[in-house]
């Protein structure tokens, strides 16, 4: 074996705290540990025990809170451990950037978007599980991880599936590409129904174990909505090439449909790691102890159109779509401070929707970014109209 | 571009007046037809009209009726086309060996077998509809493919889905085949029920257009087993790695499950043009005019375990993968034998299995085969047993 193969890969973990971060450092114990990985960084933000602990067990060289005022309190739970500690926004990109093979970029949020850009301008190989950096910054963000050298290689577990299906050499006979939306809790209720709830009552998801932001965008669908404009920019798809489709299940991830009529469907059961797995070792599979489907067991696979009347986020991502530009990056900012305005009681469930798209209208003007500086620019601004919609 | 690349392909299709074979004259036309494709042979039997108008509309060099006595006819119907004309088996044997560049072997039943090996000697990409080849001939049959030069491209539904959802550099992280089974007409009957049903109720496939052998052996799940060899041959897996299940509506084709648990299905509406097209342009997808999946109007795709109590011939499959050797030859001429009294109405339904499962039993000690002339002295001494047992 050449010694290249032998070095062990090094990799980061941007936002290990999280559901996809605590998934993704099973996946590397199961993938070999110590032995084939090791950890340059580990980034998290208020939970400094856990990410303390997180990095004594990999061996992490550093870790580093987004959250300065708990640097103290991560410096003290990693003392004698030889972990460098860190603390900060400035360290938080510091980390993003070390020289890693490959990135778990899995912040939530806008907040994402630099962290990742930092790693992809370094060549890191994007294991991208942050929505925001190709719904805000799109081409941008795909150019940035060419220019780097590093691929860049889908978590989320749609964009896997269709990223598994997808045939390298057969991107041009891509017909159109199905992504697969469980419906969320709210599948089979009314407008009226939907009008009254809370946060608490909208995070049940009935398949997926998430965080909050996600599961409050699985009952809106508006994670489907940024789906849509992530695969846009991932497969170099035409908006009518993109088609959502109702299965309550969650066990097809999504599907690929070729010129031939043939469809490729990648499933599984509804855990993260074998679509971390895939992306850690890429173009490799390796053996995961994960759930295995047993289709007797399953015996029904259920599928139904997504109604946009219920749903407007999906409405909302057509028409992003069709206008391009900033549009994802104001219908995201937008959504963004009126997910915020829901948690905090200030505004309904169904406000959501409507204040993304009065903010997508009211910045329809903005001219398509030149440079990153455009999108954050965009990012602030949707963000004060749609602040001033909720007042 | 070469002028390599520019000359047409050189294709035959042995057994063209069959299901198979027309649907495969549809695909080379909508691929291309005479621009792409020259047409070395085409061969049938009978059925000489539909073999002459075939012949002069693809412009075939030569048309072969295994049945000599229908010669003349042949001729006749071909007069002044500038056709070539023969018949009887040398003939056969001879358009087989003709130097196309791909055949597609759809001879249904053993006496496929002799035609397709002498293709896959001359050295073309031998597209597979024959089951016996691989059920009766195994390893051997490979091996010449292999040693011929060309490539062995399955068209059977489940089997071309398999090929399509293996990834070619991952195939030593393949954990398990899962077969998909429409069930048949008697999916529901008890035995019972079934013990009575003539040839005529048992045809009635639920969702494939087929012919009489093949919608036979789908109603007793024969052709099910024999496709379980099959996959064993094709993909090189281990009799454990093989599962079957049934799932009524026909649209997951197959799939292929991975060490990561992930698993890869092919979907298609129940048309061979897809599976057929894939083989002709393989590892190219072309564009087809065939149905397209519409997963809001499918609405559900059901599965369920296959009932081997019911479905003998799928415990008869078991064996013969565990024996290995010859049994897959004497397992299929002992059905082939069984088939034709069924039709003939000489012996019931169930007594297919029961027979199939008495020659092997009784021919269990026959030792793997060295030669092709092993395959054939065993299906011949099957045909005998299971003669005898039917008398």
């Amino acid at each position: 074996m050449a010694p290249e193969a032998r070095r062990r890969r090094r990799i980061s973990i941007l936002g290990s705290t999280g559901s996809i971060g605590t998934s993704t450092l099973d996946v590397v114990r199961q993938c070999g540990g110590r032995e084939r990985y090791e950890v340059l960084a580990l980034t998290g933000n208020g939970n400094v025990e856990l990410l303390a602990a997180q990095a004594r067990e990999c061996g992490a060289r550093r870790a580093v809170t987004a959250d300065e005022s708990r640097y103290g309190a991560l410096k003290e739970a990693l003392s004698g451990s030889g972990v460098e500690v860190a603390a900060g926004r400035a360290a938080l990109m510091e980390a993003a950037a070390m020289e890693a093979d490959w990135v778990m970029a899995a912040i939530v949020g806008t907040a994402g978007l630099a962290p990742t850009l930092a790693a992809a301008h370094r060549g890191a190989d994007i294991a991208l599980a942050n929505k925001e950096c190709l719904v805000s910054a799109g081409a941008l963000f795909v150019e940035a991880v060419a220019r780097g050298g590093g691929r860049l290689i889908p978590v989320d577990s749609e964009h896997s599936a269709i990223f598994q299906a997808l045939e390298d050499d057969q991107r041009h006979a891509v017909e159109r590409i199905v992504l697969t939306a469980s419906g969320g809790p709210f599948r089979t209720w009314t407008r009226d129904e939907m009008a009254g709830v809370t946060a608490e009552v909208a995070r049940a998801h009935p398949n997926w174990s998430m965080g909050l932001k996600i599961s409050i965008g699985s009952a809106s669908m508006f994670n489907k909505a940024l789906e849509m404009i992530e695969a846009k920019h991932l497969f170099d798809v035409r908006p009518e090439q993109i088609e959502v489709i109702v299965h309550p299940q969650s066990i097809v991830h999504s599907m690929v449909g070729y010129v031939d009529g043939s469809v490729l469907a990648q499933l599984g059961v509804p855990d993260m790691r074998t679509a971390i797995g895939y992306a850690l070792t890429y173009p490799q599979r390796t053996a995961l102890d994960v759930g295995r489907l047993d289709f007797a067991k399953l015996a029904r696979l259920d599928f139904e159109a997504p109604d946009e009347g219920r749903f407007p986020a999906l409405r909302l991502a057509r028409v992003a779509l069709e206008r391009g530009g900033l549009q994802g990056a104001v219908m995201n900012a937008a959504e963004e401070t009126a997910f915020e305005a829901f948690v905090a009681g200030r505004i309904g469930f169904l406000a959501m929707a409507d204040i993304a798209g009065e903010t997508m209208e009211a910045l329809a003007h903005l001219p398509p970014a030149a440079a990153m500086d455009d999108v954050f620019a965009a990012d602030a601004e949707a963000r004060r109209v749609a602040a001033g919609l909720i007042r």
